[in-house]
């Protein structure tokens, strides 16, 4: 006989749409597949009068999200609202009430998620969340499933579709930021309001995230040296490419060889040869680093209704296997609930050592690339190419672009604060790391 | 209490020692993410007088395989040691004395996968084979725990790094296939007996697993239409560069429109800018279409030891959860079980339909263009480009490359042979796929 995995819904907006739809859609494969019937039974919604698509059942609607948590005819609670407020105190009851819970919820996993594990594992309880990470990638059970076995080094991913959007636009098109951002509202990949992932901060919950199962650390978003995207401008894409570079928004997760961890969400210029330069518009890609496997990549598509509703559900069928199994906390999270990031120090974005680009606009009038490389030289910041272009006539400026050997972040930040003091730079000078 | 997994080792040559390795480098990684200690009990080889690593616990060591099969002190066997004969009995013998087995042997199960998950099935063991396609690349777990939720419509995949070198070697030097596989036989790719990888052979048994999983069918590879890559030649490749494409090893298991399994693995044009053109040497990559993913790719080392091992070790994990469980048998067989080949019958590979590189060394007299142009005409092959190239003063022959449109792969033969029956072409014609 077949047993039943009975489902209380919370938030029924577009992802949630989708779950239910790839529960009909797919119905037949998934029973032949898990042996577990899946079974929607309550659908908790902020707004029960709210127009929703035919395929949402509206007698299962219910504006009470707490009896949704506390029913008895409920086995796993999927949590597709968002929000930190409410969210979070009712993932809290869930697991305390021993039901397992799907969430797609990034930020409430990147700030609570080493807790809500810790409630998880106390009550014996599973708690999963891959749609929380790069939409349809399946990085978190590969983390968790096959990397196991291995030591992580390092992740490099191109996490945010939206400023990946916005930076393939710009390259693309030549135009400048705020054209590619208006684009990208226009095309739906932005929200009303983008200002995270503008600013890396949606990058750096998911990295947050990421490096709390590689290294089994516990990361916030608040330990991630974060840095948007904003500041790029069409020409910086433009002197990359000619100098064999893609820029892209960055985030990486890095063990240092003094075993720190090195944490950090930036627009980066990347060689074209790196599977990373060649990942476009809201494609998401993760490149993994190990000691066994040496170098992996994951890329699909980082976010989208169906994409993200496939992850809740393989999510759900994992709860399905091990409700049937009676395997309830079969992966235990000890290695999460046993590091605290104490053990793993964060290394100092200041001392980061690295190449850099940098771009000057410069009064045009002799000596100013002397002054420029006298500067960055006192600093212990060396030049391993330099051009000048982009002299205009009438306003008599010039644009100066070097490439530095490696250096550190601390110097190249001094050595600019320096350079634009003097009254014929203009500000700002644009610095974006190189990431090899 | 720490519980522990007992493991019964058959083989230990490249893949076996770095099985070993791992287990003893990351012991305490595994411990605090596993809850089972995984402890070597007996280790099963052919010769036990040959020399090896130190790392090899000696006193462990038997040439009686069929002891460790039986042996009561072994929960889980490891089974690197490949071949048919020898370990497809054993292997059929631990399963049926409710052994758990984790095998990395690539022919094994692709001709026999089905009924040993049968076997697996009945005796409430679990069989797990990673390993057995594309090496580091956790494409199998994928497909059956991530897009467990989805509907695979199409996989692509790079998954012979040999051919993939050689193809590799030949594009960057412009060699020829001989000096290229000298290189890779030179470099350790290939084998020194390499016919299963050039034939496509070892690429027909990985897209067997892999189709047999993604569409819960029982696919073999001689199911699979299988092309080599020994008549590429470095012209062909240099042609097809300047055409915007790269020729690589493919391996394509599709569903088509009409519900039939499309199976092939063959040299391909591939465009630019789609990813698997970039995959280079001996990287291997898949790339996974599905109804809800759209489409994602996975890439990584698709061979090699410590890769290879991982992928042995991350099974053995598994198996471990679900022995600390007590949740054998989590991941039902059924769909692989139940469904027949004869429910989703093979395409044949004669009504394909695709787009198609030709190229023909031809006398160079006036009218050959108008003869080959005729001929295809008269096949219902229609050309997009056309154009004659490499003419010989000496030799009074020119090369012609065309590229046609959609054409079905019976016409192009039947055009082909009949244009090979005349006395001023040269055979034989060249014939490649472009894989869109």
């Amino acid at each position: 006989m077949t047993r039943t995995l009975r489902i209380g819904l919370l938030g029924c907006g577009v992802v949630g749409t989708g779950v239910l739809q790839l529960l009909r859609d797919h119905r037949e494969r998934l029973t032949s597949r898990v042996d577990v019937a899946l079974e929607v039974r309550r659908i908790g919604v902020r707004d029960i009068a709210r127009p929703r698509d035919a395929i949402v059942p509206t007698k299962l609607l219910t504006d009470d999200l707490t009896s949704v948590v506390e029913a008895d005819d409920v086995d796993v609670v999927v949590e597709v609202m968002g929000g930190l407020d409410v969210a979070g105190p009712l993932m809290r009851r869930a697991l305390e009430r021993g039901k397992h819970v799907v969430t797609a919820n990034k930020a409430l996993i990147a700030e609570y998620g080493s807790d809500l594990l810790e409630v998880a594992h106390a009550h014996g309880a599973d708690l999963y969340f891959e749609a929380a990470v790069a939409g349809g990638i399946p990085i978190l059970r590969v983390l968790r499933e096959s990397l196991v076995s291995d030591r992580v080094t390092r992740l490099r991913g191109v996490v945010n579709g939206t400023s990946n959007y916005i930076l393939s636009r710009m390259a693309q098109e030549g135009v400048d930021f705020e054209v590619a951002l208006r684009e990208a509202q226009a095309a739906g990949y932005a929200e009303a309001d983008p200002a995270l992932d503008i600013n890396g901060g949606d990058a750096a919950h998911k990295l947050a995230i990421l490096a709390t199962l590689a290294f089994g650390a516990r990361v916030t978003p608040a330990n991630v040296y974060t840095e948007g995207i904003d500041t790029v401008a069409a020409e910086d894409i433009a002197f990359a490419r000619n100098l064999g570079y893609a820029i892209k928004p960055l985030a990486v997760a890095r063990e240092t060889p003094s075993g720190q961890l090195d944490l950090r969400v930036h627009p980066a210029l990347i060689p074209r040869d790196n599977a990373l330069a060649n990942i476009h518009d809201a494609i998401n890609a993760v490149q993994i680093d190990a000691a066994a496997l040496g170098s992996g990549l994951l890329s699909g598509p980082g976010a989208g209704q169906l994409p993200t509703a496939m992850s809740v559900l393989s999510d759900i069928v994992d709860v399905a296997r091990n409700y049937a199994a009676g395997a309830h906390g079969r992966v235990p999270p000890r290695a999460v609930r046993e590091v605290r990031l104490a053990d793993i120090p964060v290394h100092d974005i200041l001392e980061l050592r690295a190449r850099y680009y940098l771009r000057f606009s410069v009064a045009d009038r002799p000596g100013v690339l002397g002054f420029l490389a006298t500067v960055l030289g006192a600093h212990d910041v060396s030049i391993e190419q330099m051009f000048q272009e982009g002299r205009s006539d009438e306003m008599r400026w010039a644009t100066v672009v070097i490439l530095t050997h490696r250096a550190r972040e601390r110097d190249i930040r001094d050595a600019i604060a320096e350079i634009e003091r003097d009254e014929y730079v203009y500000r700002p000078a644009h610095r974006i790391l190189i990431e090899e």
